[in-house]
């Protein structure tokens, strides 16, 4: 029988350069013979990828209230968890997932205010338990990864999310949220400095795996 | 300052009755003086109504979890009672709703097999104490039911929804769950026997009303 495979998730705020360094990550694991499937939150699954629109989508017209957003975050999860994460585990691939459930702690807990043991009530209630073997988190300052952000919106043309248009201060609270998060779990969450070049970051990220995941191959 | 209103919920399987019976219930308080908002779950404002169709819509090729159903079914409660509800009555205005948390605990309690103590769960976190002040059960068989919401669908061409799919035994065990939370609430709760004509059915309901909700007027 296969050992059920590893959980590893990459966090941090808008614009640290998460989908580049999740892609290079994968790269690194492919390259030593791991089958990775990966995957982001929220969302990965056709419904949880709705369910995703729905928290995304600007509407002014009528305000998201703060525990539906957190409910469908964890709808979204559930049924990820249900169709993609715990099935691709159980069969022995390694799961590479772009955010969860630190994410939540960061934006609904952090940046919107809601206590962190309603979150980790929810987190119970869907996980059982289940819980990333890693987390990466990319961190820099807020006003680099604003700019950061910036340059990749004015050169793709896409508007800004629900989130991504929200002020300076809600980042800063989802950033000092997740370091938070990484100073009470050092042993599953590494904090990778990201205000760098990209070189520099993925040998940062290569020293971490080394590290902490070669053990596991 | 004007008192809270009542907040009046309908309850029951599919083809029981519902939608006519609860105008005939907003009319018989319309007439009596009371402001009546009209409203449904799961939806009830354009968000909550978005997190429905997700809810409803058949999609043979990736299965629902049963815990991201019951947790979008809270995220659009969440959205109802904060959007639509809370302000209607705290202003005074009474709410009709067609469903709420009883159909939780009969078809994803019920129907789909979810413990209550989990619902009951989310109950808390959702609605922090706040419940309906009467609720109406209608009630009949479920081989009668099923003929009349064939009889409907027959003559107006939809097709089934995700929960109208469902077997009889599902029903079955929907209407039992249904039946034990009204026995086991009879201060909150009225059974009204659907299964006659709809001039009966509306007799039984006024009696209910007058006894029940004269005393609020």
């Amino acid at each position: 029988m296969r050992q059920r495979g590893r959980f590893i998730t990459l966090e941090g705020g808008e614009g640290v350069g998460k989908s580049t360094n999740l892609e290079w990550v994968a790269q690194w694991l492919v390259a030593r013979g791991v089958e990775v499937v990966r995957t982001r939150e929220p969302g990965g699954t056709p419904r949880a990828e709705a369910m995703r629109e729905l928290l995304l989508s600007p509407q002014a017209d009528e305000p998201l209230d703060a525990d539906a957003e957190l409910l469908l975050v964890f709808a979204a999860r559930a049924q990820h968890l249900a169709q993609r994460i715990r099935p691709a585990l159980e069969r022995g691939a390694w799961v590479l997932c772009d955010r969860f459930t630190d994410a939540t702690f960061a934006y609904q807990g952090g940046g919107r205010g809601i206590e962190p043991d309603r979150i980790a009530e929810l987190e119970r209630f869907v996980q059982r338990g289940l819980e990333p073997d890693l987390t990466l988190l990319l961190d820099m300052p807020v006003a680099a990864a604003q700019r950061r952000l910036q340059g990749r919106l004015t050169a793709s043309g896409d508007s800004r999310d629900r989130f991504e248009q929200e002020q300076a201060s809600f980042f800063e609270a989802v950033r000092q949220a997740y370091l938070a998060r990484a100073a009470a779990a050092p042993q599953r969450m590494a904090v990778i400095d990201a205000d760098a070049p990209l070189g520099t970051v993925q040998a940062r990220l290569s020293a971490c795996l080394e590290a902490r995941v070669s053990a596991w191959l």
